[in-house]
């Protein structure tokens, strides 16, 4: 797996990593999605280099939070469909099993996150991107930043703790449109669903969400670190259970007709274009 | 018990059920409450036989998503008290037990139901047709829409689980109105509180619906009822304690003092018009 | 312990308390937090005395709701920091173990309490009187009141059941500002995030309150009781968890040189004034 990020030179990124560019400044640790030519999609490898970082900020003593943000227009496509690019039929199963090992591991990575994690949606988010915000104690997003998680539309199911968090934040009828019926909504509407903490004007909202998080940098690290922990420890377990359901299915959803019907046929729109 | 829909004949009503109209038409189950003269409110039989006519749309190969709608004026009025008329005084304890039994059965439906299930709310609705929409992923209704369950203006208590789903998707503090204090509330309000997804001006409200619910009825099959039934996973164990626990009182409110009284009342009201 | 409401003198205020002023009239207990020169700071003393009230009204046959509300510009500012003053180093264990006993018993007097409980918040609100809201059946409010919850700027974290409820009532992502990040929200920020069930103008606020509290005394109060307690009761057992837990953690956290710290800091700012 990657390397820690490198503490001792704390305003530098770490080059370990590729499509993230990963810093730590006065006590603010920060993922920075970095391949805007694929709008952030993540590829399995992405999947498990935050999950690695994420558990070098836990333990750091000089990170007191820690930040996701992302580099140009989007914030994050998604799940990288050429993850399910070029796999044969008889490799299908394989895949799956891979998939859902990377998944449920990057999850129970938020799950368990022990300190203040903040999400800093510079533009769209999509997917696994979207329904991990649960997790999070903080959104603040951009005016044209908009939420969409389009599972049904892929033959695919929600994930991220998602089929559990969004009916508790938002209520079952609020939460079907996004998890069972791909409504894509804007940043106010996510703000009004819960999902979102506070939404900025995009001229404003770099300079503004620096200070925020500057100023939670600043705070006592322990009442951080134990209070976060204490707001997740009721649900913990449940959480974890939770991820594991969501990977099961999505094992069986990616070897489904459905899934392979939806990826192909996305597949060969794009090639058409 | 009624049987099940008649699937073969897709868009005709099945003519069984007395109150209702049952069809299925593109992978869209629809039940239509048709007691406008009544406010569609629910007799036993009707809770009895839209429980069974679920639970057919469970099974059916050839439906997605079921829908819940109503004709003329009203929603639903709830549970219509004629329930409790001509019950003599040694009767009561019988007929709770009964009534108990067709609620929780009623509920549990709802609970247990795999597919989507969506609420079109085409007026006032009251008691039971406003608990059960915790259950539903989905609400859609006019701006014309009310929302009152006046549980302790008439000695009774929560039932639909809403004694757990409406704190859950509002807060204490707003459920408790609703709950507890009888306070009947607007569609706007309805929507800020997470009960209803959106709503929508009265003379757009059919189209713009019909045409979700037809979109809907599109999707990939299996995602939808898969995902369905994994967002209400993590919590129909508990669920289904919740509603056992609500017909429990009810059986003991529905023989109190309290509620023989305002339905008695209720009674010479409407003797007296 | 301090005895039980007069309530054979219904509207007269019971004089045993200190700080408090306590009525019950027309079958509604009313605790009046009555401390303005401290902007009704609760000392441990009030602590005990507020939880015995309440378990006063819990059994009073003459009691069917009970009200708490502030006299004065402030609700409630909270913790009183003296509790923390004069403390000798080698007496802040025992003070801890102490602080805890209070706290937890106050706690757990609001989940347990079987009646409906009602907040009328006067003022600005701040810390514990704002933790507990969560465990109120209506919140009302004038516009002139804040909510401000300073944990991590204190060196302490979350109690009275804010942990899990402020992330169930409106979703991590604003829990956590206000329990982390030390955000101090307005009324209208209070009512969105379902912390608050409405707010009033402050010339009308009284008036408006005292209308719906006499009509929620005015209504039946067995179904008032038993419905109030079946909403609890889901979460009940969960509940008496979280409130432990979060006992368990401010012992520490009261020894803890980043509280002791932050208290110091608070009374040496207070002396230079």
């Amino acid at each position: 797996g990657p390397g820690g990020s490198d503490t001792s030179e704390p305003a530098g990124a770490d080059e370990r990593y590729q499509g993230l560019k990963i810093t730590t400044d006065k006590k603010v640790f920060r993922i920075q999605l970095n391949r805007p030519s694929k709008k952030n999609a993540l590829t399995w490898q992405m999947y498990n280099d935050i999950a690695a970082a994420l558990g070098d900020a836990a333990e750091d003593k000089n990170v007191s939070v820690a930040v996701i943000t992302g580099t140009g227009d989007y914030y994050c496509s998604g799940n990288d469909l050429s993850n399910f690019a070029n796999v044969k039929p008889e490799e299908i199963a394989q895949m799956a099993l891979n998939g859902k090992v990377v998944l449920s591991n990057f999850v129970k990575t938020f799950i368990d996150f022990p300190k203040p994690l903040i999400a800093l949606i510079n533009g769209p988010a999509v997917g696994i991107s979207v329904t991990v915000l649960g997790l999070f104690d903080a959104v603040y997003c951009t005016d044209k930043a908009t939420f969409h998680t389009p599972f049904s539309q892929l033959g695919q199911s929600p994930e991220g703790c998602s089929s559990y968090l969004f009916p508790k934040m938002m209520g079952n009828a609020k939460a079907g449109e996004l998890l069972l019926f791909n409504k894509k909504i804007t940043a106010q509407e996510a703000c009004e669903r819960n999902l979102v903490t506070q939404v900025f004007p995009e001229d404003v909202f770099q300079k503004e969400t620096e200070a925020l998080v500057s100023y939670y940098g600043s705070l006592p690290p322990q009442s951080l670190k134990y209070s976060k922990t204490l707001n997740r420890s009721a649900e913990r377990e449940l959480l974890h259970k939770v991820n594991e359901a969501e990977c099961d299915l999505l094992v069986e959803r990616w070897q489904s007709q459905e899934c392979i019907n939806a990826i192909m046929s996305f597949f060969s729109r794009k090639a058409n274009l």
